[in-house]
């Protein structure tokens, strides 16, 4: 399994498809820097003047509801109706989903289009399920993995997503067994925008693999181990962010089937 | 005295106030970034449906004028209205005031709503006395140190902000006796928006504290102490800006209190 | 020649040039903090209501489309014709032109005001050409090296603009003889922004010299034997960003003259 998965960083490494990016102004740096890094070719672009003809050159889709205001919105439903539209596989990161009724109706706009997978904490997830089923069928207000896992297989079921709730275990949603993925290290929370920067290596993955489930492991995996490896040499948040670039982009066969921990529901 | 702003740091690191930003595209990594290391949660949100909700759940707000425009301008004055009728504290960063009329307008309707503290270089502490006080009531166009003094402490006055003029010696302008910190080091100016961060870090300490002046003090102080500390191990403005996060990160006690530099007026 | 170019370099160390830029959200950051590090003074403003003015106190502007929309176009073109009117050195980095029909038509609106440089890849310049030249006058739509330099002599004649292909190896085509640069590692392709990194340090040495190809060789001479020596000591495309910046600030004459790789046409 461990080699399946590093399948899938060499073929971005090979093919480096070409992923558009909408997403927030804090991360956009080092969400571009993470895709070159991994081996893929990054565009951000917005206008709605060009959107169209963009998703149409590019492999994948990546949105990020960020620092969202009404014209980004636009432009984000306009992408990824497009990318729906053309059967192109798109991942919806609900950054600060729950936090405002804005977002929540945001996210549901953008859910209607089905994206390919749908990435984000449990909270996020939850509230993502929350705005997606009227009053609060079998969801409830506080998240606790159990209820962020029944939110994740609603949103997998009503939608056809393939869900992951990132946090200390990433558990991966699609409609086989649960994948579970043990890395990572809590220094990578004291670095902003990495949880965008697994949105969009998603978005390389999926980009060139029809098998989405392993794909978003695959892509997990190799951010977690990459960080456990950056964290070991680094002294703090800002030289992290620097060794974790450099890893992604140096990481071998061996360090990462040595060192992924995954596994499925028995 | 140093051990009292010790307080402040150890208080930002327990507490992790929610800060939230409308601050300018160069910095919003940098800006976020220096929040989490600190100890903070940044939150970076601007859109006019959700900024109330948003201003509502943090402890505290900071607008920083860098890009400005008449979208974001509008979202900055909403939100630092939000928190003046709620009384949470908010700072602001009138970058570039005094370099344009267009911002020396957008920097007076922010001011009218009573910022808890401005941080901003002596000129533009001058300029927003200037734009602030009709003609020229007793405050002249060239910033020496003492018109902007001056400038200071009729905003103060006159706003009843807290006003940090930050250099090579910051100066704190409350309703007591002037404080001096004597920390920093010239290469950090070879690195866009630290300043940026000096604002965004009070933010942090604001919120967690009813002492502005002392917040104000402590926060200044462990930005130019972590600077010096991050030159020490830096071969240029590149490596600095990574050295200064660890630091801000990993600062101890001891190296804060045996190097803070802080004094007061006679 | 080598020592002439040197001269450049010293020149924006000594005179630190006010540079208005209004670039792409992705690179902001590292754009700034290029300027800082070579020497300049970077302004990013982008509102209609202040351009004029900030136009006017720099001494040289950067346009760079790369997450280019309706609104900042207008300012890209008010800021252009500003500095077009006054005389003020201008460069245009047309991002992704040739991508999108969107694109072609906002750097066929902005070469009409006559950029004093215009720098892009090979593909970037031949779809320049194309779009101003009605149907395909002599200019084909596959980039081989020598389709794009026919395309940077049109734009060269037809605008009166210095240009820059640039690539493994830089041509500078002006009034006279080409200039070649032979200097740069392709680990630099893997750090996102290093070519808008390289039109704004032209920005900011075309900012105090009137020989413009001379200016625009030094400044890719430079960021290409920084980018050398930063790539001999990075373990990956993070570490590089970071060491460039170091480089940029810190390189020696004789580190210059002696690495940097420069010939003209015979």
């Amino acid at each position: 399994m461990e080699k399946r998965l590093w399948d899938h960083v060499q073929r971005v490494r090979q093919q480096s498809p070409l992923v558009q990016n909408i997403t927030n102004f804090v991360v956009m740096n080092n969400t571009a820097n993470a895709l070159l890094a991994v081996g893929a070719s990054p565009i951000m672009a917005h206008a709605d003047g060009e959107l169209t003809d963009m998703v149409g050159v590019c492999q994948s889709l990546v949105i990020n509801i960020g620092t969202l205001d009404n014209q980004w919105l636009e432009s984000m439903l306009q992408a990824s109706a497009t990318a729906h539209r053309s059967g192109k596989p798109w991942i919806l990161d609900p950054v600060g989903a729950g936090a405002t009724r804005y977002r929540d109706n945001a996210v549901s706009r953008l859910l209607a289009l089905r994206p390919t997978v749908v990435r984000g904490n449990a909270s996020e997830i939850l509230a993502l399920a929350k705005a997606n089923s009227g009053a609060t069928k079998g969801v409830d207000s506080r998240a606790t993995s159990g209820e962020a896992l029944d939110a994740a297989r609603y949103i997998q079921q009503r939608y056809g997503s393939v869900v992951c709730i990132s946090g200390e275990m990433d558990i991966v949603v699609g409609e086989g067994p649960l994948v579970y993925i043990r890395n990572g290290d809590p220094l990578m929370t004291k670095v902003t925008g990495l949880g965008c920067s697994a949105t969009a290596i998603i978005g390389a993955f999926i980009a060139v693999s029809s098998d989405t489930v392993e794909a978003v492991s695959a892509a997990m995996g190799l951010l977690g181990v990459c960080g456990e490896l950056a964290v070991a040499v680094s002294a703090g948040p800002g030289s992290l962010q620097v060794n974790l670039l450099d890893k992604l982009y140096n990481i071998t066969e061996e360090e990462f089937v040595t060192r992924v921990r995954i596994s499925h529901e028995a």
